[in-house]
């Protein structure tokens, strides 16, 4: 009987002495954080499913697991079909599928602290149709039959110095107050964990690859604060760096906190916020309004300290990770090397620029046919050798406390075939046709997603993920709430209007099953574009690249590019030059020079 | 005392004497039509305003017209400043405005044919907030005070024959009869003008420029049908027509009809049946499910007969206008020549064609300035002569039988200034990014809606309206569901995915205020692409250009095309002379051939 299967019948076992038919377990945390701490990996704990995406419900006498389109392969991979079902979303989503097996009169429990007010009442309201109700528990029944689950991380808060954050907490707060003010509301709730370290100035290590720390806020028109964390996590340098108007308070006091503002007007997050925080201030009374947590635009738009923090830490990273596409195309034709060799070896040059807090997370390190799968995760059991003939994809990035990176590059492990160069060559098109994209203040990012994706279609081909995502400062390597992607991207983020000061990724791919995958990613920067002669009532926007490494020059097709395409690329790439050369040695400096020389 | 003030002091002592503080005037009919019959035009009627999109709200002590940014101009010329105040939506909406406005306690009334259950709850409860309620009312009080009201129509039907129609009324509702029976549906509810004309195979003549009937229609699930409409728009040869399975009722019978449905599964649409029919349903007992109209997108789709009446309709129809064009060219510069004349010219050459019904929307003949207004209308008050060194934009449509037409073009009088031809050739561009583009099956117009405004971006400009607009098959000239557009587009219209079939309008433009217009508009057809060495598993669609006139080369810029967009001219332009020229006399035959040679 493997782990995986004792664990499924521990799990039903209980939920049958607690009188419960079923239960729904989501991949995500209090704070609705996209990655979790190990304490919270419940899904993975229960399926052995590793991805970053999913959901699994339990019912007596049948078990299934919901992943996306990216996930199809691998949820098959580390995922038993003995014992469970493999439900594609969005074709099925988990309410209707809830609502089609539960027995009529079926009790389904889920945990109030895992999912969102408007998941409740949709599933709730779809439930019903069949007579089965949803029913909140009071301890997650995973945490009951998981014996060695781990304790929260205690690792010890930092704090963000403000000069890198460009901003005081205090000022901050008094910014958070004053918008309280305007809506006439006391006081907002923040639970989502970048929003607390970026009001506060501080980071944590409770996630891996993200610096934040478990903890709640609730900020005050009059901007005092109060935070929620465990204690142990707070030193003397950051009580002081908090001060007088930030009160201290154990996580655990969070909840009976809530019950305090009868006749109050407090606001909360419905996407960032559980359904439990709701509850409790319903309960006692407050008067909630469901608005976005204000932290959430704030931080998406970078101050001038942000911006050059980034601009140093970007130059830095870009130097590591030029010195590694030399040692790829050096040393991979020889042999040897291995997927995971290859993730070590930017890590250690990373490792070597002093100032590496963390890699932004796993690195994809993908060669062959690993890198058609976008989110390839390699392990032990997966590391594939890099061969001749196969394309490497890495998609990397690094925490420094000055910024957070996010790059993608392609190597070909020799030469490589003519529908390899006319597939690469139609991403760079369709990069290039974000980078150099002006639009008006206000366009949203599923207005342009389309400019990346143009040279592909013509090509009858595309690729299944978004084109761009927001990143933070020292913060998580997604970031809302703006987003490159199509229009009916979840949650609205590619509705978001896109405002100067916006930091994205810009990475379209192409994607050959069973063979090879290709992705371009550099980080840009949102500022205002004047054009002469425009309309002066229209301001106009476009894009500054942030990111600086060669994209590799053996993999293009000059005669796809048109005139200013390949001006493009040639002024790009003196810019790598310029930024990245002077911090390589000699032999670097040549190569880079050498990949950088204009296209003609 | 100008009338419309009359008729505002009527409307409140009505209001007072029955007892209500305010009442919503919007502009539509019981069916949510956009263009509505003049019994129905109780906004113009009240407040003298002639747009076609706009809300009255009259208190007590103020009233206000709420009008989005088309008609900032328009109301301020149409509306009187003294009564009304001016609102711009969506900066501002009209819950707020009578949120804000409306006394505690206020009852402000609504009728409950002319809104949306979705309107009437959002209302409602942000109402709420400030104590004042929503009342709906049995009678339209503007209808008590407006003595002269106009009778609706009685206009008879008429048959459209099976040939054009390409699929019988009977296999139209054995259809829709097969999709209630997969929904467990016992009838659908069709209250959209243009759903029941296509449905039935009629036509009717009860809206300006749009061939539908006021009625209602209850399709059942074994297909049969009850017709609600003035018995004295049949004949005998329509009622044949219909046969013995659509059951003829009067008009208003209907809405006493919709009390049987007791215990029985009934589809309404929700955007398109007004909250009149979702009460009365309820009030009967019915079980509703609120789903679109399953005739809009079957609808949408044109069968092959629809869309070979179209070619039919537009080739016939592009000869009109190519004589119209050189006659612009020919008369206008010598003086005397209005818009209203060259509308009435236009017409003269539609008419010319023996086959023309109506035109497919009033006219938009608009010179110099006006042109720079996307929805002028020419009055006799407005009607300006035609003079040297404006542009001349003529927008129009012709309803045939065999199909619906709707087309834009832009000619110089005389020689057009470096800026005009800089623009209109922007304007071309994105005309021809929008005609040229490949894209995957399901893509949404909101997706590529920007290739059309790139060009003008990169100048920094922009236009204010959608890209592209469905058309009707001798039906309505504004279709849904489908629009190219931004996505965030009023009814998701732009988050529609295109299938192949659907028609569309291509017509990006550029205004400058004060001065001038341009709009290049053609309709397209989307239609399925192989591409060779594309994806197999991937479906593309593009577009075939269905709109045969030439574009003025006078206005164009060779230098600013690449040579792929000279290509698509020069095609263009081939298949112009191709389907126009044989329709032509000799000398208009010289011109066009002229007009419509390679662009070198």
């Amino acid at each position: 009987m493997s782990p995986y299967s004792a664990r499924l019948a521990a799990l039903r076992d209980h939920l049958a002495r607690s009188g419960l038919d079923g239960f729904v377990v989501p991949l995500t945390d209090e704070h609705m954080s996209e990655y979790v701490g190990s304490y919270a990996q419940r899904l993975a704990w229960l399926t052995g499913f590793q991805g970053s995406a999913g959901t699994a419900i339990v019912l007596a006498d049948q078990a299934a697991i919901f992943t996306d389109g990216r996930y199809t392969l691998q949820v098959r991979e580390q995922v038993s079909p003995d014992e469970w079902q493999y439900v594609q979303v969005p074709d099925v989503d988990v309410a209707t599928w809830l609502a089609d097996n539960a027995a009529p009169g079926a009790r389904i429990a889920y945990d109030p602290w895992l999912h969102t007010r408007l998941w409740v009442a949709d599933t709730s309201a779809i439930l019903a149709t069949t007579g089965a109700t949803l029913v909140a528990v009071d301890a997650n029944p995973i945490d009951a039959v998981w014996p060695d689950r781990p304790a929260p991380s205690d690792a010890r808060l930092t704090v963000q110095r403000n000069d890198i954050a460009g901003a005081s907490s205090a000022s901050k707060r008094a910014d958070i107050g004053d918008w309280l003010a305007a809506k006439g509301a006391d006081a907002v709730i923040l639970s989502a964990l970048d929003s607390i370290a970026w009001t506060l100035n501080i980071r944590g290590g409770d996630v891996d690859h993200t610096p934040v720390a478990l903890a709640y806020a609730i900020v005050h028109a009059n901007g005092e604060t109060d935070l929620f964390v465990a204690e142990n996590k707070i030193d003397d340098a950051v009580r002081q760096h908090l001060g007088n108007a930030v009160r201290i308070h154990p996580r655990d006091a969070f909840d009976s906190r809530l019950a305090i503002f009868a006749g109050r007007r407090v606001v909360a997050d419905p996407e960032r916020a559980v359904a439990a925080i709701f509850d409790a201030l319903d309960r006692g009374g407050a008067t909630v309004l469901a608005q976005r947590d204000p932290v959430v635009l704030a931080k998406a738009i970078k101050n001038p300290a942000e911006i050059a923090g980034h601009r140093a830490a970007s130059a830095r990273d870009g130097a590591a990770l030029t010195r590694f596409l030399h040692w790829v195309e050096t040393e991979c034709p020889k042999g040897g090397q291995t997927e995971l060799s290859a993730a070590a070896q930017l890590l250690a040059f990373r490792e070597a620029t002093g100032l590496l807090l963390d890699t932004s997370f796993a690195t994809i390190s993908a060669t062959g046919a690993h890198g058609a799968s976008p989110h390839y995760h390699v392990t032990e059991a997966s590391n594939a050798p890099i061969l001749p003939g196969q394309l490497f994809l890495i998609d990397s990035g690094g925490q420094y406390a000055d910024g957070t990176t996010d790059v993608t590059r392609v190597m070909p492990i020799g030469a490589p075939t003519a529908e390899m160069r006319d597939r690469f060559t139609r991403v760079l098109k369709g990069h290039i046709a974000i980078a150099t994209a002006i639009f008006p203040d206000g366009t949203m990012g599923g207005q342009i997603d389309a400019f990346a994706r143009r040279p592909l279609w013509e090509a009858g081909l595309d690729y299944g993920h978004g084109t761009g995502h927001g990143i933070g400062a020292y913060l998580s390597v997604h970031e809302g709430p703006q987003r490159i992607a199509q229009p009916n991207y979840p949650g609205g983020a590619a509705l978001e209007p896109l405002r100067a000061g916006m930091m994205l990724s810009n990475e379209p791919g192409y994607y050959k099953t069973g063979e090879y995958g290709i992705r371009i990613e550099n980080l840009v920067l949102v500022e205002p574009r004047v054009v002469p002669g425009g309309d002066p009532d229209r301001s106009m926007l476009g894009f500054e690249t942030l990111t600086f490494a060669p994209i590799e020059r053996t993999l293009i097709d000059p005669a796809l590019l048109t005139p200013q395409e390949r001006a493009w690329l040639n002024a790009y790439h003196a810019m790598v030059v310029e930024v990245i050369a002077p911090q390589l040695d000699e032999e670097d400096r040549a190569w880079l020079t050498a990949k950088c020389a204009p296209l003609s």
